[in-house]
């Protein structure tokens, strides 16, 4: 009754909030509207906040989430990857902490003529971001045309670079205006973000990593499944292979949280070495995307390629092929600070959130989204939980180039992990915790 | 965990978003924040509609919506009218079709020496506003300082007026944000804005007249309670004497809605006449406001002093006093339209919504702040439900000085009212419902 019957717009923002906030559904036209209208303006910031607090809290139907995620789409342009000679597979990550699996898992996955298009982002908070890792290599570009993507497809099977800013504008203006509003965590809104981008970069399979505990963005395992479950439904619908692994995120993956630290570990694991976990993620997810990409491979053959150098070779090729320096030496923090184990026993917990804001603020993550990170800053574990630690030795080192920071940084860390006489039935965990399809 | 570390505010928007957001209490010290940075412009709009939102879902404790309102309070300056030799009393109706209360009510209340400082606000949407009933009146002026609004609370004993600036600049700010982001409904926030203004004006008693039925924010009578026992708890709290009448908005007040016609009838029910749910209001209201004040009058005093020309000496001196005359034709609107009924009968129902709807559209309200009324638009009502009416005879006469919303404004009042051979066991209501104390 307000402001419609003097505009020309089809619907009035504040209908279609009441419709959200008293639980009703949204017609497929609404939600088209309203992703149109706030992409170009005519809603306004404080109106889609309220949208988006109604969605948390009041939820959405599937077909309102298919529509929605349909509408992001709608508001900018798609990729086409029919015109490569082989299929396409892509990965997707929930976030988490010391999750550098993209680095070794891109070129793993082209070793089997597999074309890898990863559009990746950057960190904010407590979770890194791929491109801030690449970055660390000296000479390395995230950013690429459409054509020199393709091209580098074509020739090298893999690339990881920043999605161009035509796919799905509507997407990156709401993740946005999410942020500072505290509605990040919705599940419709997650789910229609992360599939917006993904199925209109045309990739013909997708692998989901949806991460749950401590470090992850959702904390339980329901909440997780309902995320998998939404998005592996939004991506079939759509026309794209989607299966998702629950993977733990209660602890931090592998051993280094940081930039530069976690090439370095991607490149252990590259070079047939690294922590049990990082491998074991990465085969596991290699072996989803070669048989949704119609080429299957047995985990074997998947860790052949690691022991054997071809992964190691595709990996020089991608990052060469974007101005990096495979040889180049990577960046080291200028200081360290190391925080030894207070007892004998073993290291029954180490908490990833915790870790996470301890690295974001030695300077690996960043605050807002102009701020700069820092290459070499970061924590080195020096043991996983289920590993003997001995009373004054070394359990992580934390490093800057701004020692300043160390205070807050081993703050974030006080009662982050439990070194116990008694390990108790503690037991490795299983990083995949389950699959859905 | 994103911006808080990086300025030098007490505490980060999003926390608080969250904290409401998953049904937590927010604290003292983080309500006197929000609303403080909020209205220097440290909490932006986005961040404010969110937080709005979440506490519309999820409520506030009766400690919460206190502190928001002393934080609202705090947010401007207060007034004082203890110099006055005489109490003071106020009335504050949540909003109604036909409601023109005020303006025979607070003549009436100073002819027993207690002061009316009425503090008013224009019409937004279907609901009209005392100041732009006020206006209609030849060279009334809204606008006073605060020393002339104390002189003519000293001279003449009644004023009704614009709100200065100064009074709970943040519930301006939060109310403008509210009404276009769907987020007016909420108890907390309509209690709390309604009440600091109240309180930060400084009466001694507050008489509130909450409104239930189709024509008002609060559809039900549960609703309706809620909002009172909420307002009436933080009055008295705050050392106000506040009582609510939950009065009956099913059907307008009245014969008329819109300006000019308004003050018509108020001036009706001035001169000892005019519409019975009108008069039983202003009496029922006036004695609650002189009990509130201490000078206590039974219901046959206050009628007297309509039907004896007291109270009508009293508003002509209070129209005189602010540039108006009291003796100035009324305007007409240019044209009229008449709705018959259709058939021999008793009209058993006339919607208040609609009619409010419906006298919005023919230029009595507004749909945005800035435009502006037509003083001649509005309804006449030529019968109340209850009444008998016979087949084509006028039913309602729409007004306006632009015939082409008459189309409309017709519109609206499809299926508004019943007319039944029948009158069935339909008894006059009465106008108040209940007294919260």
């Amino acid at each position: 009754m307000t402001s419609a019957a003097s505009t020309h717009e089809a619907f009035d923002a504040v209908d279609l909030i009441r419709t959200k906030r008293d639980r009703g559904t949204l017609s497929r036209d609404e939600i088209d509207w309203i992703i149109d209208a706030y992409t170009r303006g005519a809603v306004a910031d404080e109106q889609m906040s309220a949208m988006a607090m109604a969605i948390l809290l009041n939820g959405m139907t599937r077909d309102e989430i298919a529509r929605w995620t349909a509408a992001m789409i709608a508001s900018g342009e798609r990729m086409d990857f029919s015109s490569l000679r082989v299929p396409t597979a892509d990965k997707h990550s929930t976030g988490g902490v010391g999750d550098k699996i993209t680095l070794p898992l891109a070129p793993l996955v082209a070793v089997f003529d597999v074309a890898v298009p990863q559009l990746s982002g950057r960190g904010l908070g407590h979770t890194g971001g791929t491109l801030d890792k690449m970055e660390a290599i000296a000479g390395w570009r995230a950013g690429l045309t459409n054509a020199e993507m393709m091209r580098q497809l074509d020739e090298v099977g893999a690339v990881i670079c920043a999605a161009g800013d035509g796919l799905a504008p509507a997407d990156k203006k709401l993740y946005a205006l999410r942020d500072v509003t505290g509605t990040v965590e919705a599940i419709p809104l997650i789910a229609s973000s992360i599939m917006s981008k993904k199925i209109a970069e045309g990739t013909g399979a997708l692998v989901l990593d949806v991460k749950v505990g401590s470090g992850a963005f959702m904390k339980t395992q329901d909440d997780a499944r309902e995320l998998a479950r939404t998005m592996v439904d939004l991506g079939n619908d759509a026309g794209v292979n989607t299966v998702a692994l629950l993977t733990d995120m209660s602890t931090p993956l592998g051993l280094t949280a940081g930039n530069a630290l976690e090439v370095r570990e991607s490149v252990e694991v590259l070079a047939g070495g690294g922590p049990k976990d990082v491998v074991d993620l990465t085969v596991a997810l290699a072996v989803e995307m070669l048989a949704g990409a119609g080429r299957p491979q047995d985990e074997s053959a998947v860790r052949a390629a690691l022991s054997d150098g071809r992964a190691m070779d595709a990996w020089r090729r991608m990052v060469a092929a974007q101005g990096g320096d495979p040889d180049a030496e990577l960046p080291v923090a200028k200081e360290s600070h190391v925080i030894t184990a207070p007892s004998d026993g073993v290291l029954t917990r180490l908490d990833a959130l915790a870790v996470g804001v301890s690295a974001w603020r030695l300077g690996a993550g960043r605050a807002r989204k102009e701020d700069p990170v820092q290459a070499g800053a970061g924590i080195e574990l020096h043991a996983k939980p289920g590993e003997t630690v001995s009373a004054g030795t070394p359990l992580m080192t934390l490093h800057t180039d701004t020692p300043e920071r160390f205070e807050r940084a081993a703050a974030a860390l006080d009662g982050s992990y439990d070194v116990s006489a008694d390990a108790g039935s503690s037991t490795p965990r299983d990083i995949v915790i389950d699959r859905i399809a």
